[in-house]
Protein backbone atom coordinates (compact mmCIF):
# COMPACT_ATOMS: atom_id res chain seq x y z
CA UNK A 1 0.00 0.00 0.00
CA UNK A 2 3.09 2.12 0.24
CA UNK A 3 3.25 2.80 -3.40
CA UNK A 4 0.35 4.46 -5.67
CA UNK A 5 1.39 3.92 -9.11
CA UNK A 6 -0.45 2.72 -11.91
CA UNK A 7 1.51 -0.53 -12.19
CA UNK A 8 -0.95 -2.46 -11.17
CA UNK A 9 -2.02 -3.05 -7.29
CA UNK A 10 0.21 -5.88 -5.05
CA UNK A 11 -0.73 -8.23 -3.39
CA UNK A 12 -0.66 -6.08 0.09
CA UNK A 13 -2.30 -3.68 -1.05
CA UNK A 14 -5.25 -5.35 -2.49
CA UNK A 15 -5.51 -7.04 1.48
CA UNK A 16 -5.06 -3.73 2.80
CA UNK A 17 -8.06 -2.34 0.90
CA UNK A 18 -10.18 -5.40 1.37
CA UNK A 19 -9.14 -5.78 5.08
CA UNK A 20 -9.77 -1.72 5.57
CA UNK A 21 -13.12 -1.73 3.64
CA UNK A 22 -14.03 -4.39 6.49
CA UNK A 23 -12.78 -2.67 9.38
CA UNK A 24 -14.53 0.85 8.26
CA UNK A 25 -17.74 -0.73 7.01
CA UNK A 26 -17.86 -2.29 10.49
CA UNK A 27 -16.99 0.74 12.89
CA UNK A 28 -19.39 3.27 10.93
CA UNK A 29 -21.82 4.65 13.31
CA UNK A 30 -24.83 4.40 14.05
CA UNK A 31 -25.59 2.02 10.90
CA UNK A 32 -28.91 1.24 11.65
CA UNK A 33 -29.08 -2.52 13.26
CA UNK A 34 -26.20 -3.35 12.80
CA UNK A 35 -22.85 -4.10 15.02
CA UNK A 36 -20.82 -1.06 14.96
CA UNK A 37 -18.65 0.43 17.05
CA UNK A 38 -20.43 1.42 19.54
CA UNK A 39 -22.56 -1.67 19.57
CA UNK A 40 -22.45 -4.90 20.39
CA UNK A 41 -24.44 -8.36 19.43
CA UNK A 42 -25.03 -10.34 22.21
CA UNK A 43 -23.60 -13.35 20.64
CA UNK A 44 -20.78 -12.68 18.30
CA UNK A 45 -18.98 -8.41 19.97
CA UNK A 46 -17.16 -5.86 18.39
CA UNK A 47 -14.04 -7.46 19.32
CA UNK A 48 -15.21 -10.62 17.67
CA UNK A 49 -15.64 -9.32 14.43
CA UNK A 50 -11.81 -7.53 14.56
CA UNK A 51 -10.59 -10.87 14.74
CA UNK A 52 -12.38 -11.60 11.49
CA UNK A 53 -11.21 -8.97 9.38
CA UNK A 54 -7.47 -9.74 11.04
CA UNK A 55 -7.96 -13.41 9.97
CA UNK A 56 -8.58 -12.47 6.50
CA UNK A 57 -5.79 -10.42 5.67
CA UNK A 58 -3.76 -13.18 4.36
CA UNK A 59 -6.74 -14.57 2.58
CA UNK A 60 -7.02 -11.86 0.77
CA UNK A 61 -3.08 -11.46 -0.08
CA UNK A 62 -3.36 -14.92 -1.48
CA UNK A 63 -6.29 -13.53 -3.68
CA UNK A 64 -4.20 -10.70 -4.48
CA UNK A 65 -1.32 -12.76 -5.80
CA UNK A 66 -3.75 -14.95 -8.13
CA UNK A 67 -3.99 -18.36 -8.77
CA UNK A 68 -5.97 -19.49 -5.64
CA UNK A 69 -9.43 -20.53 -6.90
CA UNK A 70 -12.43 -18.33 -4.95
CA UNK A 71 -14.34 -21.00 -3.33
CA UNK A 72 -10.83 -22.24 -1.89
CA UNK A 73 -10.53 -18.86 -0.45
CA UNK A 74 -13.84 -18.82 0.46
CA UNK A 75 -13.68 -21.58 2.19
CA UNK A 76 -9.59 -21.07 3.95
CA UNK A 77 -11.80 -17.69 5.30
CA UNK A 78 -14.15 -19.43 7.19
CA UNK A 79 -11.62 -22.70 8.48
CA UNK A 80 -9.48 -19.90 9.87
CA UNK A 81 -12.04 -18.20 12.10
CA UNK A 82 -13.64 -21.47 13.04
CA UNK A 83 -10.40 -22.75 14.65
CA UNK A 84 -9.40 -19.62 16.14
CA UNK A 85 -13.10 -20.09 17.91
CA UNK A 86 -15.03 -17.26 16.11
CA UNK A 87 -18.57 -17.98 14.63
CA UNK A 88 -18.53 -18.43 10.92
CA UNK A 89 -20.58 -16.11 9.76
CA UNK A 90 -19.00 -12.79 11.19
CA UNK A 91 -18.11 -11.51 7.74
CA UNK A 92 -19.37 -14.22 5.35
CA UNK A 93 -21.42 -12.01 3.21
CA UNK A 94 -18.52 -9.16 2.99
CA UNK A 95 -16.31 -11.89 1.76
CA UNK A 96 -18.03 -13.24 -1.37
CA UNK A 97 -17.94 -10.37 -2.83
CA UNK A 98 -14.38 -8.82 -1.55
CA UNK A 99 -12.51 -12.08 -2.53
CA UNK A 100 -13.68 -12.22 -5.98
CA UNK A 101 -13.04 -8.11 -6.26
CA UNK A 102 -9.49 -8.89 -4.08
CA UNK A 103 -8.56 -11.62 -7.45
CA UNK A 104 -9.68 -8.87 -9.84
CA UNK A 105 -7.45 -6.50 -8.67
CA UNK A 106 -4.51 -8.35 -9.52
CA UNK A 107 -5.66 -7.92 -13.39
CA UNK A 108 -4.75 -5.44 -15.51
CA UNK A 109 -7.81 -4.38 -16.95
CA UNK A 110 -10.37 -2.27 -15.21
CA UNK A 111 -11.99 -3.61 -12.01
CA UNK A 112 -15.03 -3.72 -13.45
CA UNK A 113 -13.97 -5.88 -16.74
CA UNK A 114 -11.81 -8.34 -14.64
CA UNK A 115 -14.61 -8.80 -12.15
CA UNK A 116 -17.35 -9.79 -14.46
CA UNK A 117 -14.41 -12.00 -16.19
CA UNK A 118 -13.28 -13.92 -12.58
CA UNK A 119 -17.17 -14.36 -11.49
CA UNK A 120 -17.71 -15.57 -15.10
CA UNK A 121 -14.63 -18.34 -14.57
CA UNK A 122 -15.85 -19.55 -10.86
CA UNK A 123 -15.72 -23.27 -11.33
CA UNK A 124 -17.80 -26.77 -10.03
CA UNK A 125 -15.02 -26.89 -8.05
CA UNK A 126 -15.81 -23.36 -6.18
CA UNK A 127 -19.20 -24.64 -5.90
CA UNK A 128 -18.49 -27.41 -3.62
CA UNK A 129 -15.81 -25.41 -1.99
CA UNK A 130 -18.47 -23.02 -1.27
CA UNK A 131 -20.86 -25.21 0.03
CA UNK A 132 -18.41 -26.97 2.44
CA UNK A 133 -17.99 -23.38 3.63
CA UNK A 134 -21.62 -22.60 3.88
CA UNK A 135 -21.99 -25.55 6.24
CA UNK A 136 -18.71 -24.51 8.18
CA UNK A 137 -20.07 -21.58 8.79
CA UNK A 138 -23.36 -21.62 10.36
CA UNK A 139 -24.67 -18.57 8.43
CA UNK A 140 -28.52 -17.92 7.33
CA UNK A 141 -29.59 -20.14 4.63
CA UNK A 142 -30.93 -16.99 2.65
CA UNK A 143 -27.52 -16.30 1.86
CA UNK A 144 -26.97 -19.43 -0.36
CA UNK A 145 -28.48 -20.99 -3.40
CA UNK A 146 -31.77 -23.74 -3.22
CA UNK A 147 -29.76 -26.35 -2.65
CA UNK A 148 -30.57 -28.00 0.18
CA UNK A 149 -27.82 -27.46 2.99
CA UNK A 150 -28.91 -30.24 5.28
CA UNK A 151 -28.57 -32.73 2.44
CA UNK A 152 -25.31 -34.63 1.65
CA UNK A 153 -26.60 -35.03 -1.90
CA UNK A 154 -26.34 -31.90 -2.69
CA UNK A 155 -22.36 -31.89 -3.53
CA UNK A 156 -22.93 -34.84 -6.01
CA UNK A 157 -26.47 -33.31 -7.42
CA UNK A 158 -23.68 -30.31 -8.26
CA UNK A 159 -20.98 -32.28 -10.08
CA UNK A 160 -24.14 -34.12 -11.92
CA UNK A 161 -25.34 -30.92 -12.94
CA UNK A 162 -22.25 -29.41 -13.36
CA UNK A 163 -23.37 -26.32 -11.85
CA UNK A 164 -20.74 -23.03 -11.35
CA UNK A 165 -20.34 -20.96 -8.36
CA UNK A 166 -21.88 -18.24 -10.80
CA UNK A 167 -25.02 -20.70 -11.68
CA UNK A 168 -25.66 -21.30 -7.99
CA UNK A 169 -25.67 -17.30 -7.20
CA UNK A 170 -28.22 -16.85 -10.51
CA UNK A 171 -30.57 -19.59 -8.57
CA UNK A 172 -30.53 -17.38 -5.57
CA UNK A 173 -30.66 -14.06 -7.24
CA UNK A 174 -34.31 -13.55 -6.76
CA UNK A 175 -34.24 -13.42 -3.27
CA UNK A 176 -30.57 -12.56 -2.35
CA UNK A 177 -28.82 -9.65 -2.37
CA UNK A 178 -25.25 -11.06 -2.55
CA UNK A 179 -26.15 -13.41 -5.02
CA UNK A 180 -27.29 -10.40 -7.03
CA UNK A 181 -24.29 -8.68 -7.05
CA UNK A 182 -22.92 -12.06 -8.35
CA UNK A 183 -25.45 -12.46 -11.13
CA UNK A 184 -24.95 -9.18 -12.80
CA UNK A 185 -20.69 -7.73 -12.12
CA UNK A 186 -21.56 -6.55 -8.70
CA UNK A 187 -23.54 -3.78 -10.09
CA UNK A 188 -24.87 -1.95 -6.92
CA UNK A 189 -21.39 -2.26 -5.23
CA UNK A 190 -19.88 -0.14 -8.16
CA UNK A 191 -22.50 2.39 -8.37
CA UNK A 192 -22.41 2.40 -4.49
CA UNK A 193 -18.61 3.52 -4.43
CA UNK A 194 -19.50 5.69 -7.32
CA UNK A 195 -21.66 7.56 -4.29
CA UNK A 196 -19.23 7.12 -1.54
CA UNK A 197 -16.57 9.20 -3.50
CA UNK A 198 -19.50 11.78 -3.11
CA UNK A 199 -19.99 11.41 0.29
CA UNK A 200 -17.08 10.79 2.50
CA UNK A 201 -14.65 13.72 1.34
CA UNK A 202 -18.33 16.00 1.89
CA UNK A 203 -19.20 14.44 5.53
CA UNK A 204 -15.87 12.71 6.47
CA UNK A 205 -15.33 8.75 6.60
CA UNK A 206 -17.89 8.10 9.52
CA UNK A 207 -20.82 9.42 8.26
CA UNK A 208 -20.32 9.54 4.51
CA UNK A 209 -20.60 5.79 5.01
CA UNK A 210 -23.22 5.84 7.35
CA UNK A 211 -25.43 8.19 4.74
CA UNK A 212 -24.43 5.52 1.66
CA UNK A 213 -25.13 2.58 3.36
CA UNK A 214 -29.01 4.43 4.21
CA UNK A 215 -28.99 5.25 0.39
CA UNK A 216 -28.69 1.50 -0.22
CA UNK A 217 -30.67 0.17 1.95
CA UNK A 218 -33.70 2.91 0.68
CA UNK A 219 -33.51 2.01 -2.40
CA UNK A 220 -33.88 -1.55 -2.33
CA UNK A 221 -34.84 -3.90 0.90
CA UNK A 222 -32.58 -5.25 2.26
CA UNK A 223 -32.66 -9.77 1.57
CA UNK A 224 -31.42 -10.69 5.25
CA UNK A 225 -33.89 -8.96 6.84
CA UNK A 226 -36.80 -10.56 3.97
CA UNK A 227 -35.23 -13.72 5.35
CA UNK A 228 -35.88 -13.67 8.91
CA UNK A 229 -38.64 -11.27 8.76
CA UNK A 230 -40.40 -11.48 5.10
CA UNK A 231 -40.82 -8.94 2.45
CA UNK A 232 -43.20 -6.63 4.14
CA UNK A 233 -40.72 -5.67 6.78
CA UNK A 234 -37.86 -5.51 4.96
CA UNK A 235 -39.69 -2.93 2.61
CA UNK A 236 -40.98 -1.07 6.16
CA UNK A 237 -37.11 -0.86 7.07
CA UNK A 238 -36.22 0.36 3.55
CA UNK A 239 -39.18 3.54 3.83
CA UNK A 240 -37.48 4.13 7.43
CA UNK A 241 -34.25 4.70 5.79
CA UNK A 242 -35.69 6.73 2.96
CA UNK A 243 -37.41 9.11 5.59
CA UNK A 244 -34.55 9.45 7.80
CA UNK A 245 -32.55 10.73 4.41
CA UNK A 246 -35.26 12.82 3.87
CA UNK A 247 -35.11 14.73 7.61
CA UNK A 248 -32.96 17.50 8.28
CA UNK A 249 -30.45 15.15 10.28
CA UNK A 250 -30.43 11.89 8.21
CA UNK A 251 -27.37 10.86 11.27
CA UNK A 252 -29.68 11.53 14.35
CA UNK A 253 -32.68 10.14 12.71
CA UNK A 254 -30.07 6.99 11.73
CA UNK A 255 -29.54 7.24 15.83
CA UNK A 256 -32.98 6.39 16.21
CA UNK A 257 -33.84 3.96 13.96
CA UNK A 258 -30.41 2.33 15.30
CA UNK A 259 -32.24 1.55 18.23
CA UNK A 260 -35.61 0.74 17.29
CA UNK A 261 -34.06 -2.06 15.02
CA UNK A 262 -31.70 -3.13 17.26
CA UNK A 263 -34.49 -3.63 19.84
CA UNK A 264 -36.35 -5.72 17.07
CA UNK A 265 -33.46 -7.40 16.81
CA UNK A 266 -33.57 -6.25 12.65
CA UNK A 267 -30.03 -6.33 10.93
CA UNK A 268 -30.09 -5.61 7.84
CA UNK A 269 -26.80 -7.19 7.33
CA UNK A 270 -27.00 -7.77 3.59
CA UNK A 271 -26.72 -3.82 2.58
CA UNK A 272 -23.75 -3.48 4.95
CA UNK A 273 -21.87 -6.53 2.76
CA UNK A 274 -22.61 -4.60 -0.16
CA UNK A 275 -21.05 -1.59 1.51
CA UNK A 276 -18.10 -3.26 2.18
CA UNK A 277 -17.65 -4.24 -1.76
CA UNK A 278 -18.14 -0.34 -2.84
CA UNK A 279 -15.52 0.47 0.16
CA UNK A 280 -13.29 -1.50 -1.54
CA UNK A 281 -13.79 -0.24 -4.80
CA UNK A 282 -13.51 3.21 -3.63
CA UNK A 283 -10.07 2.64 -1.48
CA UNK A 284 -8.47 0.85 -4.50
CA UNK A 285 -9.47 3.88 -7.06
CA UNK A 286 -7.98 5.93 -4.57
CA UNK A 287 -10.92 7.55 -2.21
CA UNK A 288 -8.77 8.86 0.93
CA UNK A 289 -9.93 10.32 3.90
CA UNK B 1 -3.01 -18.10 12.53
CA UNK B 2 -4.75 -21.54 11.38
CA UNK B 3 -2.38 -23.58 12.86
CA UNK B 4 -2.11 -24.05 16.68
CA UNK B 5 0.77 -26.12 16.95
CA UNK B 6 3.79 -25.63 19.14
CA UNK B 7 6.25 -25.54 16.18
CA UNK B 8 6.81 -21.88 15.87
CA UNK B 9 4.44 -18.81 14.82
CA UNK B 10 4.28 -18.51 11.10
CA UNK B 11 4.81 -14.81 9.92
CA UNK B 12 1.08 -14.76 9.06
CA UNK B 13 0.35 -15.65 12.83
CA UNK B 14 2.95 -12.87 14.23
CA UNK B 15 1.71 -10.23 12.04
CA UNK B 16 -2.30 -11.01 13.09
CA UNK B 17 -1.33 -11.19 16.62
CA UNK B 18 0.62 -7.86 16.89
CA UNK B 19 -2.61 -6.12 14.04
CA UNK B 20 -5.37 -7.28 16.41
CA UNK B 21 -3.11 -6.14 19.68
CA UNK B 22 -3.11 -2.94 18.06
CA UNK B 23 -7.36 -2.99 17.29
CA UNK B 24 -8.46 -4.49 20.27
CA UNK B 25 -6.12 -1.94 22.46
CA UNK B 26 -7.29 1.15 20.42
CA UNK B 27 -11.43 -0.15 20.42
CA UNK B 28 -11.68 -1.05 24.02
CA UNK B 29 -14.14 1.43 25.85
CA UNK B 30 -14.05 3.67 27.78
CA UNK B 31 -10.29 3.77 27.44
CA UNK B 32 -9.90 6.74 29.40
CA UNK B 33 -8.83 9.66 27.99
CA UNK B 34 -8.11 7.86 24.69
CA UNK B 35 -9.18 7.58 21.41
CA UNK B 36 -11.57 4.53 21.33
CA UNK B 37 -14.37 3.02 19.44
CA UNK B 38 -17.05 5.53 21.08
CA UNK B 39 -14.52 8.26 20.45
CA UNK B 40 -12.96 10.62 17.79
CA UNK B 41 -9.79 12.13 18.85
CA UNK B 42 -10.40 16.19 16.29
CA UNK B 43 -7.40 15.32 14.43
CA UNK B 44 -6.88 11.88 14.22
CA UNK B 45 -10.06 10.16 13.70
CA UNK B 46 -10.95 6.54 14.60
CA UNK B 47 -10.90 5.46 10.75
CA UNK B 48 -7.42 6.76 10.74
CA UNK B 49 -6.07 4.55 13.34
CA UNK B 50 -8.40 1.20 11.40
CA UNK B 51 -5.94 2.24 8.70
CA UNK B 52 -2.73 2.88 9.98
CA UNK B 53 -3.31 -0.60 11.85
CA UNK B 54 -4.39 -2.07 8.34
CA UNK B 55 -0.74 -0.43 6.67
CA UNK B 56 1.15 -2.17 9.79
CA UNK B 57 0.38 -5.82 8.83
CA UNK B 58 3.20 -5.80 6.29
CA UNK B 59 5.46 -4.36 8.37
CA UNK B 60 4.44 -7.24 11.32
CA UNK B 61 4.80 -9.78 8.45
CA UNK B 62 8.39 -8.96 7.55
CA UNK B 63 9.31 -8.92 10.69
CA UNK B 64 7.68 -11.93 11.99
CA UNK B 65 10.11 -13.67 8.63
CA UNK B 66 13.07 -12.11 10.45
CA UNK B 67 16.36 -10.27 8.71
CA UNK B 68 15.17 -7.16 8.75
CA UNK B 69 16.29 -4.30 10.92
CA UNK B 70 14.19 -2.93 13.85
CA UNK B 71 14.96 0.50 12.83
CA UNK B 72 14.67 -0.31 9.10
CA UNK B 73 10.84 -1.80 10.12
CA UNK B 74 9.85 1.43 12.18
CA UNK B 75 11.06 3.41 9.36
CA UNK B 76 8.87 1.47 6.93
CA UNK B 77 5.33 1.68 8.95
CA UNK B 78 6.21 5.48 9.33
CA UNK B 79 6.64 5.95 5.69
CA UNK B 80 3.55 4.06 5.06
CA UNK B 81 1.34 5.70 7.70
CA UNK B 82 2.76 9.49 5.76
CA UNK B 83 2.44 7.95 2.08
CA UNK B 84 -1.21 7.41 2.80
CA UNK B 85 -1.66 10.88 4.04
CA UNK B 86 -2.08 9.47 7.57
CA UNK B 87 -0.39 11.44 10.69
CA UNK B 88 3.10 9.54 11.39
CA UNK B 89 1.86 9.32 14.79
CA UNK B 90 -1.60 7.26 15.13
CA UNK B 91 0.65 4.07 16.79
CA UNK B 92 4.31 5.18 16.92
CA UNK B 93 4.59 4.49 20.64
CA UNK B 94 2.63 0.84 20.09
CA UNK B 95 5.25 -0.14 16.73
CA UNK B 96 8.30 0.70 18.84
CA UNK B 97 6.96 -2.26 21.40
CA UNK B 98 5.63 -4.88 18.85
CA UNK B 99 8.40 -4.72 15.84
CA UNK B 100 10.77 -6.30 18.60
CA UNK B 101 7.72 -8.51 19.75
CA UNK B 102 7.45 -9.65 16.47
CA UNK B 103 10.93 -10.43 15.86
CA UNK B 104 11.73 -12.26 19.08
CA UNK B 105 8.58 -14.22 18.35
CA UNK B 106 9.55 -15.94 15.31
CA UNK B 107 12.55 -17.32 17.47
CA UNK B 108 12.43 -20.62 19.23
CA UNK B 109 13.08 -19.82 22.34
CA UNK B 110 10.67 -18.13 25.19
CA UNK B 111 9.34 -15.07 23.92
CA UNK B 112 10.87 -13.25 27.39
CA UNK B 113 14.20 -14.51 26.72
CA UNK B 114 14.14 -14.11 22.67
CA UNK B 115 12.98 -10.42 23.12
CA UNK B 116 15.97 -8.99 24.90
CA UNK B 117 18.44 -10.50 23.03
CA UNK B 118 16.05 -8.58 19.77
CA UNK B 119 16.53 -5.71 21.99
CA UNK B 120 19.99 -6.12 22.83
CA UNK B 121 21.13 -7.09 19.30
CA UNK B 122 19.62 -3.47 18.14
CA UNK B 123 22.56 -1.51 15.60
CA UNK B 124 23.93 1.55 15.12
CA UNK B 125 21.94 1.52 11.75
CA UNK B 126 18.93 1.00 14.52
CA UNK B 127 19.30 4.26 16.02
CA UNK B 128 19.54 6.21 12.75
CA UNK B 129 16.76 4.69 11.09
CA UNK B 130 14.60 5.40 13.94
CA UNK B 131 15.86 8.96 14.12
CA UNK B 132 14.83 9.39 10.83
CA UNK B 133 10.74 7.67 11.51
CA UNK B 134 10.93 10.11 14.64
CA UNK B 135 11.49 12.49 12.45
CA UNK B 136 8.75 11.63 9.94
CA UNK B 137 6.53 10.67 12.86
CA UNK B 138 5.51 14.28 14.60
CA UNK B 139 5.47 12.54 17.79
CA UNK B 140 5.70 14.25 20.81
CA UNK B 141 9.68 14.55 21.82
CA UNK B 142 8.76 12.51 25.21
CA UNK B 143 8.87 9.10 23.22
CA UNK B 144 12.35 9.62 22.32
CA UNK B 145 16.16 10.29 24.16
CA UNK B 146 17.89 12.79 24.83
CA UNK B 147 19.45 13.81 21.36
CA UNK B 148 17.84 16.75 19.82
CA UNK B 149 15.51 16.20 16.74
CA UNK B 150 16.06 19.63 15.10
CA UNK B 151 19.63 19.12 15.00
CA UNK B 152 20.75 17.49 11.94
CA UNK B 153 23.98 16.62 13.37
CA UNK B 154 22.72 14.28 16.17
CA UNK B 155 23.06 11.18 13.19
CA UNK B 156 26.64 12.32 12.64
CA UNK B 157 26.64 12.36 16.63
CA UNK B 158 24.83 8.73 16.90
CA UNK B 159 27.59 7.25 14.34
CA UNK B 160 30.51 9.01 16.13
CA UNK B 161 29.92 7.81 19.48
CA UNK B 162 28.78 4.40 17.88
CA UNK B 163 24.98 4.71 19.69
CA UNK B 164 22.45 1.36 19.23
CA UNK B 165 19.08 2.04 19.20
CA UNK B 166 19.04 -0.02 22.95
CA UNK B 167 21.27 2.66 24.07
CA UNK B 168 18.85 5.92 22.90
CA UNK B 169 16.65 4.09 24.55
CA UNK B 170 18.10 3.81 27.85
CA UNK B 171 18.88 7.49 27.64
CA UNK B 172 14.95 7.76 27.88
CA UNK B 173 14.56 5.35 30.54
CA UNK B 174 13.91 8.09 33.59
CA UNK B 175 11.34 10.25 31.93
CA UNK B 176 9.74 7.56 29.61
CA UNK B 177 7.79 4.31 29.62
CA UNK B 178 8.38 2.84 26.68
CA UNK B 179 12.21 3.38 26.57
CA UNK B 180 12.17 2.13 30.05
CA UNK B 181 10.17 -0.77 28.57
CA UNK B 182 12.86 -1.25 25.86
CA UNK B 183 15.93 -0.97 28.84
CA UNK B 184 13.94 -3.90 31.06
CA UNK B 185 13.20 -6.75 28.61
CA UNK B 186 9.76 -4.86 28.45
CA UNK B 187 8.75 -6.37 32.12
CA UNK B 188 5.79 -4.11 32.67
CA UNK B 189 4.24 -5.92 29.25
CA UNK B 190 4.92 -9.48 30.07
CA UNK B 191 3.55 -8.25 33.78
CA UNK B 192 0.51 -7.19 32.25
CA UNK B 193 0.08 -9.85 30.18
CA UNK B 194 -0.55 -11.98 32.43
CA UNK B 195 -3.18 -10.32 34.57
CA UNK B 196 -5.28 -9.72 30.92
CA UNK B 197 -5.07 -13.62 31.20
CA UNK B 198 -6.87 -13.13 34.16
CA UNK B 199 -9.11 -10.62 33.18
CA UNK B 200 -10.13 -11.16 29.73
CA UNK B 201 -11.61 -14.69 30.97
CA UNK B 202 -13.57 -12.94 33.81
CA UNK B 203 -14.79 -10.16 32.30
CA UNK B 204 -14.69 -10.36 28.18
CA UNK B 205 -12.40 -8.88 26.06
CA UNK B 206 -13.23 -5.58 26.43
CA UNK B 207 -13.80 -4.92 30.03
CA UNK B 208 -10.93 -7.37 30.91
CA UNK B 209 -8.46 -4.81 28.51
CA UNK B 210 -10.62 -1.94 30.50
CA UNK B 211 -9.58 -2.93 33.58
CA UNK B 212 -5.98 -4.08 32.64
CA UNK B 213 -5.37 -0.38 31.56
CA UNK B 214 -6.63 1.44 34.43
CA UNK B 215 -4.07 -1.07 36.47
CA UNK B 216 -1.17 -0.31 34.72
CA UNK B 217 -2.58 3.32 34.95
CA UNK B 218 -3.04 3.07 38.47
CA UNK B 219 0.35 1.80 38.68
CA UNK B 220 3.05 3.77 37.32
CA UNK B 221 1.79 7.29 35.99
CA UNK B 222 1.75 7.86 32.04
CA UNK B 223 5.37 9.34 30.24
CA UNK B 224 2.68 11.25 27.90
CA UNK B 225 0.54 12.79 30.20
CA UNK B 226 4.08 14.10 32.19
CA UNK B 227 5.70 15.53 29.05
CA UNK B 228 2.53 17.50 28.36
CA UNK B 229 1.30 18.14 31.87
CA UNK B 230 3.88 17.64 34.01
CA UNK B 231 4.66 14.94 36.84
CA UNK B 232 2.25 16.02 39.51
CA UNK B 233 -1.01 15.75 36.70
CA UNK B 234 0.31 12.48 35.63
CA UNK B 235 0.17 11.35 39.18
CA UNK B 236 -3.32 12.76 39.52
CA UNK B 237 -4.64 10.98 36.54
CA UNK B 238 -2.86 7.26 38.06
CA UNK B 239 -4.70 8.34 41.29
CA UNK B 240 -7.83 8.72 39.65
CA UNK B 241 -7.31 5.34 37.79
CA UNK B 242 -6.41 3.80 41.70
CA UNK B 243 -9.60 5.11 42.94
CA UNK B 244 -11.80 3.56 39.91
CA UNK B 245 -10.67 0.36 40.32
CA UNK B 246 -11.74 0.56 44.42
CA UNK B 247 -14.86 1.59 43.45
CA UNK B 248 -17.65 -0.35 43.32
CA UNK B 249 -18.25 0.17 39.39
CA UNK B 250 -15.09 0.63 37.50
CA UNK B 251 -16.32 0.63 33.95
CA UNK B 252 -19.01 3.43 34.97
CA UNK B 253 -16.09 5.46 37.13
CA UNK B 254 -13.90 4.65 33.96
CA UNK B 255 -16.28 6.45 31.85
CA UNK B 256 -16.47 9.47 33.92
CA UNK B 257 -12.72 9.53 34.33
CA UNK B 258 -13.14 9.25 30.38
CA UNK B 259 -15.05 12.41 30.14
CA UNK B 260 -12.94 14.32 32.47
CA UNK B 261 -9.98 13.63 30.67
CA UNK B 262 -11.08 14.31 26.85
CA UNK B 263 -12.23 17.03 27.93
CA UNK B 264 -8.66 18.19 29.24
CA UNK B 265 -7.10 16.50 26.47
CA UNK B 266 -5.33 14.62 28.37
CA UNK B 267 -4.49 10.89 27.16
CA UNK B 268 -2.38 8.77 28.79
CA UNK B 269 -1.09 7.36 25.61
CA UNK B 270 2.26 5.52 26.56
CA UNK B 271 0.14 3.42 29.23
CA UNK B 272 -1.65 2.40 25.96
CA UNK B 273 0.84 1.09 24.30
CA UNK B 274 2.21 -1.23 26.94
CA UNK B 275 -1.62 -2.35 26.71
CA UNK B 276 -1.30 -3.16 23.45
CA UNK B 277 1.85 -4.94 23.84
CA UNK B 278 1.04 -7.08 26.64
CA UNK B 279 -2.04 -8.14 24.10
CA UNK B 280 -0.02 -9.04 21.77
CA UNK B 281 2.06 -11.39 24.67
CA UNK B 282 -1.14 -13.00 25.76
CA UNK B 283 -2.45 -13.60 22.30
CA UNK B 284 0.39 -14.96 21.19
CA UNK B 285 0.84 -17.33 24.03
CA UNK B 286 -3.12 -18.53 23.50
CA UNK B 287 -5.37 -15.97 24.81
CA UNK B 288 -8.79 -16.61 22.95
CA UNK B 289 -12.27 -14.45 23.79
Amino acid sequence: MIDDSDEGLTPERIAGYAQLAMLLELSASPKPGNVDRCHDHPDIRFGHFLASAVLAYPVFRRAGIGGAGIGELILEAITSWRCWGLPGNTHFGEILLLIPLAIASSRPGSLEKEVRSVLAGSTVQDAIDFYRAFALSGARVSQVGELSLNDSSSEDRIIRENRTLLDLMKLSQGHDLIAREWSNGMSRSFKLAGRLRELVPLHGINDGIVLGFLEALAEEPDSLVAAKFGQLRAGEVSAMARSALEGDDPLDIAGAMDRRLLADDINPGSTADITAAALFIALSSGLRF
